[in-house]
């Protein structure tokens, strides 16, 4: 499975690094599976939301093309700033084109938090129940999409995630379904993204 | 608060980006906050463990020198390869040695995942008790320090937490204790960092 993650200046940081390390992590017990973080267009250097400066992999491929996706997992961030990250790429459109044209190629494609608003754009939620960050839910709802209040909304080929940390757990969703439940098991495991024995005090 | 994330070659990603992800957000929300990845020497970019290629804030400024940091948050990664992230840091010692400065003229030390590994070699963890990631834990009995397998282990001065997202928690946690409850509640919840209603399946 090749995860490619579009970033764009504004992304935020885990939405994206999160499902990063998950798909990477599945690769070093086993699975195969490759993910990359891609931009648009040639770019050296991408800064995100709250100023992580990231060296992208490389620039997308088109749908279809050799080393194309078979999952898009779509970061959020700048949805609630004026003109920064997904709010300028909404804007813009170009990357909800892109999004949309691997779609109708068959790739699977997901969000991470207002990553939603781009494949709201993207018309890929059209009669797709999804969900956002709790900041942008009303917006979501604005645009006539069904929203789910769960960490993580599956729709078949378009899943989509809640705010920021949920990035993980969505990507742990899509390793299940690609994958088996022990791969989603053993990289939450090594990841110990289990949430036991909160904070000991012990001074 | 100035809170310094010493990055190096092999460093884990979420264990860095998490709780910069946190402070970040703290300061967003009107925490007087501000946190930083910086490299020991000059570095024009970090490689972590899992491929992402980083652009560091800066170098590490001496402890007590203009802008040095009221803590330090040491992440882990490559504790159990040849060669690489924690494992090269802690045999060269000069990362060890520059927290063993901070911790010695006041400054609050942490650590996320293996992270603990370099606290130790520090001599910060004499008389401690402190967590790792589960991979490691028996090394860190191993050195004589008393492991309390938690996912935040509190020790005064010396904070660790257990494996990769466990980082996030031990940030809210700093938070908590240097600002309120009510400031890393605001971040949590930015971060929808709250595990409710997990996976929806809604095809």
């Amino acid at each position: 499975m090749r995860v490619h993650i579009p970033i764009f200046d504004g992304f935020d940081e885990l939405d994206a690094i999160g499902p990063y390390e998950v798909f990477r992590t599945a690769s070093n017990v086993g699975a195969d599976c490759d993910v990359s973080l891609v931009t648009l267009t040639e770019q050296d250097t991408v800064t995100a939301s709250k100023g992580l400066c990231v060296v992208p992999d490389g620039v997308f491929p088109p749908p279809s093309a050799a080393g194309a996706a078979d999952l898009l997992v779509v970061p959020g961030g700048g949805w609630n700033d004026d003109g920064g990250g997904v709010r300028r790429e909404v804007e813009a459109g170009d990357l909800p084109d892109a999004i949309r044209a691997h779609y109708e190629t068959g790739t699977e494609v997901a969000s991470v938090c207002t990553g939603a608003m781009l494949l709201e754009r993207a018309g890929v939620l059209e009669g797709r129940p999804a969900v956002t960050h709790r900041s942008a839910i009303a917006d979501l709802r604005a645009a006539g999409v069904e929203v789910v209040e769960r960490r993580v909304v599956d729709a078949g080929s378009v899943v989509t995630a809640g705010g920021i940390t949920s990035g993980i757990d969505l990507a742990l969703h899509l390793l299940k379904r690609a994958f088996d439940g022990e791969t989603a098991a053993a990289v939450a495991e090594e990841l110990e993204h289990d949430r036991t024995g909160d904070v000991a005090v012990v001074r």
